[in-house]
């Protein structure tokens, strides 16, 4: 499986004449996009949660509801808490959206192969107008800024990201990293920072060569259900 | 060692006659408050920060000075961002501050031993009126919000917590990441969450006390430096 990103927007306004890349035989143009979610996107960003959950094994810790998900994740200006950039493909250029606090990132990528989309339908896009109706939700990432003390600065601690099963081993899962990537450096942030299952090693290898330290000696410490609630009575 | 962490403020209200714990034979009282800081304790916590880098061997990657602390952790209301518990500890009941987002935790602690402070001077608080003149900063945390997408709601990331060597081994740590989860369950929060260096069995054993389950099957994994800066460019 051959998989090609194009240029970023600076450079193929650069190289304007050559900017669409050239079709080899039997390879088909996908165009995709990352932008700012919007509530429009909850039903998506809900069914791509449980989709993670599923992958992840742990659907009997799914209980976020579209409401849950509306009701917290939109309470401040993107960047500042919570937020969440959407994957889209189509077949066709974009049409333009207004998103004045994040400029979409638009890539043309060459794929040998277009699987069919089981579920295209469920996740056409909720910005798409009506022209635009092969737009499709293909993934997702989540992530908030943290905090680096050692250096004093803001970081981003990525939550969740996740390409939907027809779509992988494109490289949109290294697109929608280097997004948040892109978006740290852009405000001086001076860490990326996320978790990854051990069992995952297609996982682990992909993020090791886009340039993170992957560290064994960390163990993540989780304080959830009746051991948390048990604070909120102040006798600890 | 033994130490004993006295009821809660409103325990402690509906037991007036009996706040004050019992001073055995040999011990001390200690009094200690959590409070948030202000940019009055940005030196303080520059110096924390740099002790914790000591402890945990990395004081090659220490680079965070006051100005970058004060530029950063004081921009957004407290809990909506970085927000930072400070733990005061004085041998004399405290003064009321004026703290309307967080109301000081009080606690009145017993020790067997209070050892003597080599640096109490450096540490003396920066809230302390002249009064107040032996209230010394013993330790911080400092967390942020997170988001559980699973439940689709909120939590909280704690990045750093240190006691201060002289006083550690007295609950304060607990009492201090108490504190959080505390807020977190106030706030409707569903998820405390941190690291731990898997050499730190100490602390591992501590946070499993505490109710947390401590997972192996994560790996942390952080995109920082060169590698980060990379991505600056957009040529990924």
């Amino acid at each position: 499986m051959a998989s090609t990103i194009s240029p970023p927007p600076a450079a193929a306004a650069a190289l304007a004449s050559i900017a669409t890349p050239t079709t080899l035989v039997g390879q088909h143009q996908l165009y995709t996009r990352i932008r700012l979610a919007t509530p429009a996107d909850v039903p998506h960003i809900h069914k791509l949660i449980y989709q993670m959950a599923v992958f992840q094994n742990e659907t009997h810790l799914f209980t976020a509801t579209e409401s849950s998900l509306a009701s917290t994740l939109f309470n401040s200006p993107p960047f500042q808490s919570f937020t969440v950039f959407i994957l889209e493909v189509s077949s066709n250029p974009f049409k333009n959206i207004h998103s004045p606090a994040f400029l979409p990132i638009e890539r043309t990528v060459l794929v040998d192969h277009v699987a069919a989309d089981p579920e295209a339908e469920t996740f056409k896009s909720g910005v798409a107008n009506e022209d635009d109706d092969d737009v499709t939700v293909a993934g997702f990432v989540l992530f908030v800024p943290s905090y680096t003390t050692f250096a004093g600065k803001p970081g981003f601690h990525v939550e969740d990201l996740l390409v939907r099963e027809c779509y992988r081993r494109k490289g949109f899962g290294k697109v929608l990293l280097s997004a948040v990537a892109e978006q740290a450096v852009k405000m001086g942030f001076k860490r990326v920072e996320w978790s990854v299952l051990e069992w995952n090693v297609n996982a682990i290898k992909f993020y090791e060569e886009m340039g993170a330290k992957v560290s064994t000696e960390w163990r993540v410490c989780r304080l959830t259900g009746d051991a948390l609630e048990a604070y909120g009575d102040a006798n600890y």
